[in-house]
């Protein structure tokens, strides 16, 4: 799921000053409480890009925060807010920077304008699924990668989550050949769409609550949202009746960020309560997934078709993604040394996969 | 102190009489406590069926216990004994059950003789993957069934870790066809074990320590073990020199299970705390495997060969698979009831996972 619509500008105005005078009451507080904190309540306020309660991301971070405050038997109360209460969607990265908010919970393909590298956090078209994701977080140095970058903006970031395989999208007309995708418009942001546009297609972004409208009037001839069990919501297969298969968001990253000013200030126990109910939420979060599409997928219409893209396709779409990411590594250091680690953990990961799981899927049936 | 230091070896030898006398003074304590809970410490004994600190497993057990002692703020300990030191290895669900001790972590597969039901809740040959064995359990309805049958063994089970797809074995001679199979002895346990008897093998049992050695000097024809990263530190490569790839153990799960008494009788704050620290262990095993069996693949001396099955041992696999399960279900109205439980839930997760895990491997090659 990608870009949300944006609270109004007055409001995000009016919000920077208010929100530079609660920092100041909250740091005091922080610096207080490290002194006091056994036993003592701290109260973190979280902000979200999602709407209140939002299926399986929202309800996920709802759930993380009501484990952080069993687990530590009710002294750290998280307070989740949703999208555009506190801050704007996408000004949660922003906040939490400036500590007018304690931490956030968002997507990391949102902030490639921050940082070209920060895509790669987020996941790669083609490349690694959920687990294999974070499996290089934890043991193929993307973690160090991440927190050293999100440093340098005051953040301290875990991942919170993860959508699992997502879908290619839905299409008006049947993609027969690459020449069926020239001059499509069609609703694609990230690393994905630079790959479409590479191929002729129109790359356009949409507030989520715009989507549905251009779809179904023609104004756009494809999107892509996340996977039938939240595409089912947003009614895309009332507008166009193609629905293909993934392959830009093989296993997207959710992050649950803190402050990291904030965040050292927290014990040690506190810091361990949060990551381990953001291990509890990233694991449930995928199966949910899983489980919530592979029953959102056995109720689609009849009328609606599940289609590959065709095999031209993904031979030209590994070349466009090449030149993208050979591109993006020239204008950005910190995106060349990212993808090096990525690169090399898919390396080691490849052969390992090939025979294990990918052959455990292909005998099964 | 909430338990009581008090079971020596001598008293676990002493039998059950003893026991039970020393459960009812255990009860009351437990009894006791749980008012005065909050913020006093309770300790408990967990057995393992693994060496200490026993790669992966072993380590991921001390984590979990060290994990759970650091989100209770110290009020929670779990005392870690490897095999063999309070209780022997296999004897670990007795005497949990029994409450001689208040917790074990060992393999779900290895509890058939008590039900056979148990061997569906630790994998299916040909079956499910670990993420998608755990999606069943918690949302297809296999953790309600796996917690009424333990119940009535007085236990409360939960996933405790999971090795991802196994190996098939490795093999002195290479298997060409299945004639190649017949009157071979292998190493090999559980449903896999019977479906290689209908195809002809003589599958055996040894201890792990015995392994190896009955492999190098010709007593056995084939062992299956783990994966790469475990089978090396056994040197199996030196002995066999044939590594097929897995099909009978796709996604075996580990258990962390509490004597139920027990368990019901911890706060909510300390059970919160286990459930979540035992999901972190999940995941994090799941991507340490995956880790270390690509690094130890990478690693094979080159002598080694990785082959497949051909193509005519998966038709005969799937169709003696079939008459055992069919055999067990049978006998066993808890098996018939489990499978029927775990081939929904298979038959509603496959549609979706061909469109997006298995194609999304396909494609990125």
């Amino acid at each position: 799921m990608k870009r949300r619509d944006f609270i109004t500008t007055a409001v995000l105005g009016a919000g920077t000053l208010a929100f530079s005078g609660c920092h100041r009451a909250e740091k005091q507080t922080a610096e207080n409480t490290v002194n006091i904190n056994k036993g003592k309540k701290v109260t973190l306020k979280l902000a979200t890009s999602w709407p209140a309660h939002f299926p399986i991301m929202g309800t996920g971070v709802d759930t993380f925060a009501k484990r952080c405050f069993e687990l530590s038997g009710g002294t750290l109360e998280i307070k989740v807010y949703p999208k555009n209460i506190l801050v704007p969607a996408l000004q949660v990265f922003d906040a939490t920077s400036a500590a007018q908010i304690d931490a956030f919970h968002s997507g990391v393909y949102y902030w490639k304008g921050k940082n070209p590298a920060f895509s790669i956090f987020g996941g790669m078209p083609l490349g690694l699924l959920s687990e294999e994701m974070i499996t290089w977080f934890k043991f193929g140095g993307g973690y160090e990668l991440w927190r050293e970058m999100y440093g340098k903006f005051n953040l301290y970031p875990l991942i919170g989550g993860t959508t699992g395989p997502q879908m290619g999208g839905w299409f008006k007309k049947e993609i027969n050949s690459l020449s069926d995708l020239k001059g499509l418009k069609m609703r694609i942001p990230g690393l994905g769409g630079e790959v479409m546009k590479k191929l002729g297609v129109n790359p356009v972004l949409l507030p989520a609550g715009e989507i549905y409208t251009a779809l179904e009037r023609g104004t756009i001839d494809a999107t892509e949202w996340v996977g039938p069990a939240l595409d089912s919501m947003m009614g895309f297969d009332k507008a166009a009746h193609y629905y293909y298969t993934g392959w830009h968001e093989p296993g997207s990253i959710l992050e649950i960020t803190f402050n990291k000013a904030r965040w050292e200030k927290l014990s040690p126990e506190h810091q361990a309560i949060i990551t381990a109910a953001s291990e509890e939420m990233t694991g449930t979060m995928l199966q949910e997934f899983r489980y919530k599409n592979a029953k959102a997928l056995q109720e689609l219409p009849d009328y609606v078709q599940i289609k590959n893209f065709p095999p031209e396709f993904f031979t030209a779409a590994k070349k466009a993604l090449r030149e993208v990411l050979a591109e993006q590594s020239r204008e950005s250091a910190d995106f060349k040394r990212v993808l090096e680690s990525y690169q090399s953990f898919y390396a080691l990961n490849e052969p390992w996969s090939d025979i294990s799981t990918k052959h455990l899927l292909e005998i099964r049936n």
